[in-house]
C-alpha cells in the first residue's frame, strides 16, 4: 500500500531538462507559454517527443494558475506524483546483511532544508528517508525543485509516529544516532558496522526530547566562533558523507 | 581601509536574541511593535538593558517598512554595518604558518546559500571568505538571518577580480582548490599540510573556466542515484569538515 502526495508540477527549463533526461517516463504533460518560440526549448521539446510526453501551448496566465508567482521561464511539467512509502511494508523487505542507513527527520519544516536533504541522502546512498505523518514539510513542488529533481530517487517513508517506528527499526537491529550540540560523541568517531538510523532534528527546537532519549548515541559536529548549530541540511550532509567515507 | 556594507536589520526573537547574547555590542537599536506586550520579549529587554540599547514601540507597519512581508514577530533589530574587509589589507597581515584555510566564492547568487555558507565557514574555522565585488549577493539582512546571526564572525573579505587574487594568494603559498564534477581526486584525498584556499561556484554553472585553470587541484565528491551534483551550502560543508577532520 503505497500513499499519494498530490500533484508536482515542475517549472524552469534546466528542471525540466534533468528530469526529462533522468526520469522522462515520469513526466505526463509539459505546458508551454505561448508566447516562447519553439527554437528557444528544443532540448525540452526534443526529450519530449522521445517519452511521447504531450505539450501543450497555452497563455501565461494558466502557468501562473498551476505554479503560482515564480520564475517559471515559460514551462511547467507536470510529474507523476512522488508516492509515499508505508513504513509496514518498507520494513518487511528491508535487507540489513549490507548495513544500511537510513535518516528519520524529525518535523523538518522549511521545505529548502528538506529538498536539500532528500538531495544529500539520494547522492550519499542512504536507503531511505523516514518522515513523520504530522508537523512535517510535505514533498511538494518547491521541495521537488530545490531538491533539484532529486526527490523521489530513494524511498520517502512515512511512519505515523517516530517514537515507534523507531523501536521496530531497533528491533530490526538499527543503531539509532542523533546529532544533538550536547552529544558525547564526535562525529568522526561513527562506526558503520552495523545498520544505522540518523534522527534529524526540528530547524528550531532539535531533535524532540523522548526521541532524544530513544537514542543510542549523541553526537556532536565540533564548532567554532561561538557557533551554536549549522543548518539542518548542512548537518545532515555531514553525517550521510562521514557514513559514505567509511563505507 | 574598509568597505561598509548598507544597514542591516535582525528580526524575529531567536535571531535577535542570540545576536544580543553574542555580539550585543553590535546592535544599535531595537523596534518592537506596540501591541506586543513587554512579558514576550523579557529576556530581549534584559539583554538591551545590559548594552543600554534603546528599544522603541512602533506600529507594525514601522517594522514592515524596515523589513517588508517577513515573519518579524514583533521585533526587528538594527545591528551596525557588517564591513567588507579589503583583499590588499587582509592579504598583507595574513599569517600562513598554521596553514589556513580560506573559501573563494565564485558568484553565489542566493542570499539562503550565502547565509548558510557563512555560517558554516565560521563552524568551521576558515580564516576568511573571500568574496568578489560583482555578480555575488550581498550580505544583507536576509543572509544575516539564514547564517542564523553568525554573518561577520570571521571576515568578509572583498575582491576586486577572483582571478587575480587566486594569483596574489598562490604567491603567498596558498593551494587553489576547487570543487567539480569532472575532478580528479577525491575530496577525501584533501592534504591540509599547507595554506589552502577552496574555490565555490556558482549554484548554476559552477566555477568558471577561467578559474577553474587556476585550481591547482579538482576534487570531487562522490555521487549515487544519478544526483549530478548537491547544493552549493552542502558541498561547502562537506569540504570545509573534510579540512577541519584533518586539523
Amino acid at each position: 500500500m503505497s500513499e499519494q502526495n498530490s500533484d508536482i508540477y515542475i517549472y524552469g527549463r534546466n528542471p525540466i531538462e534533468e528530469a526529462l533526461s533522468i526520469e522522462g517516463n515520469q513526466i505526463e504533460k509539459i505546458f508551454v507559454r505561448d508566447s516562447i518560440s519553439d527554437g528557444q526549448l528544443s532540448k525540452i521539446f526534443d526529450l519530449a517527443s522521445q517519452y511521447r510526453i504531450p505539450i501543450s501551448h497555452v497563455p501565461g496566465s494558466k502557468l501562473y494558475d498551476l505554479v503560482g508567482n515564480v520564475n517559471d521561464q515559460g514551462v511547467v511539467a507536470l510529474r507523476s506524483e512522488i508516492s509515499y512509502t508505508d513504513f509496514g511494508e518498507w520494513l518487511d523487505n528491508i535487507d540489513t546483511s549490507d548495513y544500511p542507513a537510513v535518516l528519520l527527520l524529525d518535523e523538518i519544516e522549511d521545505p529548502g532544508n528538506l529538498g536539500a536533504i532528500l538531495r544529500t541522502a539520494a547522492a550519499s546512498g542512504m536507503s531511505a528517508v523516514l518522515v513523520p505523518k504530522h508537523r512535517q514539510a510535505p514533498v511538494n513542488a518547491t521541495v521537488y525543485k530545490t531538491s533539484a529533481g532529486t526527490a523521489g530517487r530513494i524511498p520517502i517513508v512515512r511512519a505515523g509516529n517516530l517514537n515507534q517506528a523507531i523501536m521496530k527499526l531497533k528491533d530490526e537491529g538499527f543503531w539509532i544516532g542523533g546529532m544533538d550540540m550536547n552529544g558525547d560523541q564526535e562525529l568522526w568517531n561513527l562506526a558503520v558496522d552495523r545498520p544505522l538510523a540518523f534522527v534529524i532534528g526540528n530547524e528550531g527546537s532539535g531533535i524532540s526530547q523522548k526521541t532524544l532519549e530513544h537514542c543510542d548515541y549523541r553526537f556532536k559536529i565540533p564548532m567554532e566562533n561561538n557557533v551554536e548549530s549549522l543548518n539542518a541540511s548542512v548537518s545532515t550532509a555531514l553525517i550521510c558523507y562521514e557514513w559514505r567515507r567509511k563505507k
